[in-house]
């Protein structure tokens, strides 16, 4: 079968945004930011849900999405720590419903109601419940809370230890997702999403994570940022700096996404990364919607990309399946009790 | 013949870093962050070089590096303006030394007097001393000189303009490089560095900066950041941002070195990126110094990946020789001057 590692909510009912506007225009007044949530049918949901990522994961030929809120709309710079827990667990309560309708088709995984300066410790009860009342299989951890600012600590800092441990005890990994910018110096999806997650795959080399973590597991996800297309300048940079070579050091916990919207791309990342640390995604419908056209297909359609490698089919098999099991132990046991 | 567009003083005389300590120290204090410049022999000069640089140009088969002060410390978040302006004559009057000292074998090009919060229009004076005083035939423009915190506006804001006017009267390209970073989660040289090239980028793609100043040039190091490998993402980004096509957008204006460190790389950049659009560069001796275990050479030893490349020989001489001087004009006047 053939998992997409990465799908954002992108295309939820109209009212969960008017929640969301709501909300933040009564922060702003000093009003509830917790207010009651709008009823949505299953229809509507089923509805978003249908003519878009269904429809193109049928068309595409993928079976299953992990499926999580609206990267951009996360927003952690929005408001205070209520704003964001309060929204978070709407957005994540949305997913479940999707989840509800589809579930042979979506699993989740959950936002987290970081906000600027606030301990990730209080990160965790929303962990807790997404994973163990919800049943979803993972999260997505901002590492700039900020929206651009990078105010925080690295991911490797003593402070994010408290989340880690709670996601090794659940055995859950992590996509490493920053959210929308307010710096104008950084487009969303096209500067500040990349630039994240070299930031972080950087921030891994340099500190020692993974010794005290030995089983936490980290998915990069947009093709690891640059650092594919710069793995001689990271091999290099891990040698004088005195670590470990990066297939111990860091590639033991941490995994791309294939969300590289050409072939060339594609191919690079296959060349230079081992096929166990690869995991098929593609963020549809998400940052780039359009048709390419030197190919007459979408940017986003990976799967194309991935099917036109001159690789062996077992190879592919663990890119769109076998990896995803491993990595999210969770989405194996939902798969398994399912009969798949 | 072979010209290198990115080459620092990363090994200047100790009596040029020492003078730069005493400065930082003095503005600490609250003295005279313009003391007395050491004196520094031509023979002192010319040993850090002839076994430096002038060592490697020559065993690598490289004719000409075009050369200016080290990027990572420029540190324009240091101090305030007046230790920023005199620490920069400082680097400059140096790369100037070097020049004089080896005419055929390296060129100018200079650091700028910016300072976090100071309109670029005070960095106009400088460029103009090193251009027309000192035969510079170009500059190095930190696009972030906070230093990691991107306090600034993007280069496509209009607080920017003056600074391109002068540029453009001056037919002189930019390359785009910040420098050190203060900012705890980017590592300088494996994130920061190719944050601010991706960064770099987009602002030009979101922006309509070239259709007001067409002649203005920029070289984006290190192989563009993560521009290449991702380059169908700002193909279908630009389509959803109603921009033109980034051929006539943004590549008229913007041109990438061949800072990448490793064959996959390098083999990418030429696949997806016009060849008038790439420049030769190695930034050596730089960020990462060592040697390739998987090929038993030098990391930034990039001339070889290009010699292994099946391209036609003209297309290499264009990034080699001929896209350098035709960016860089005063480079060709420079070497027709020579006879060459």
């Amino acid at each position: 079968m053939i998992i997409d590692c990465h799908g954002h909510y992108t295309t939820a009912p109209g009212a969960h945004d008017v929640w969301r506007t709501a909300q933040t225009a009564a922060f702003k007044a000093g009003g509830d930011v917790n207010a009651a949530y709008p009823s949505i049918s299953d229809d509507e949901i089923r509805d978003t849900i249908e003519h878009n990522q269904l429809r193109l994961l049928r068309e595409r030929g993928a079976d299953m999405t992990v499926f999580s809120p609206r990267a951009s709309t996360m927003a952690h710079h929005v408001g205070n720590e209520a704003v964001s827990l309060a929204w978070t667990r709407r957005c994540n309560d949305l997913i479940k419903r999707v989840v509800g309708l589809f579930p042979r088709t979506f699993v989740g995984v959950c936002q987290l109601p970081q906000s600027p300066g606030i301990p990730i410790s209080h990160s965790v009860a929303e962990l807790e419940r997404c994973v163990t009342e919800l049943g979803f299989i993972g999260c997505n951890l901002n590492p700039d809370p900020s929206g651009g600012h990078w105010t925080g600590p690295p991911l490797t800092d003593r402070a994010w230890y408290p989340f880690y441990e709670r996601m090794t005890e659940l055995d859950v990994p992590a996509m490493v997702h920053v959210s929308g910018s307010c710096n104008a110096n950084f487009h969303a999806t096209g500067a500040h999403y990349i630039n994240a997650d070299t930031t972080a795959f950087m921030q891994f080399l340099q500190g020692d994570l993974f010794r005290n973590f030995p089983a936490l597991r980290f998915i990069i996800p947009h093709g690891g940022g640059a650092v594919p297309y710069h793995w001689g300048r990271y091999r290099g940079l891990a040698d004088m700096l005195g670590r470990p070579p990066l297939r111990e050091h860091v590639m033991r916990n941490v995994f791309f996404d294939t969300c590289v919207y050409h072939q060339p791309g594609i191919d690079l990342l296959f060349r230079v990364i081992d096929v166990d640390n690869i995991l098929f995604g593609s963020e549809m419908v998400g940052a780039v919607r359009g048709i390419d056209p030197e190919t007459g297909h979408h940017f986003d359609d990976t799967k194309r990309y991935i099917d036109a490698l001159a690789i062996p089919e077992a190879d592919k098999r663990r890119v769109f399946e076998g990896n995803a099991r491993r990595v999210y132990p969770r989405l194996d046991a939902i798969l398994k009790g399912q009969g798949r």
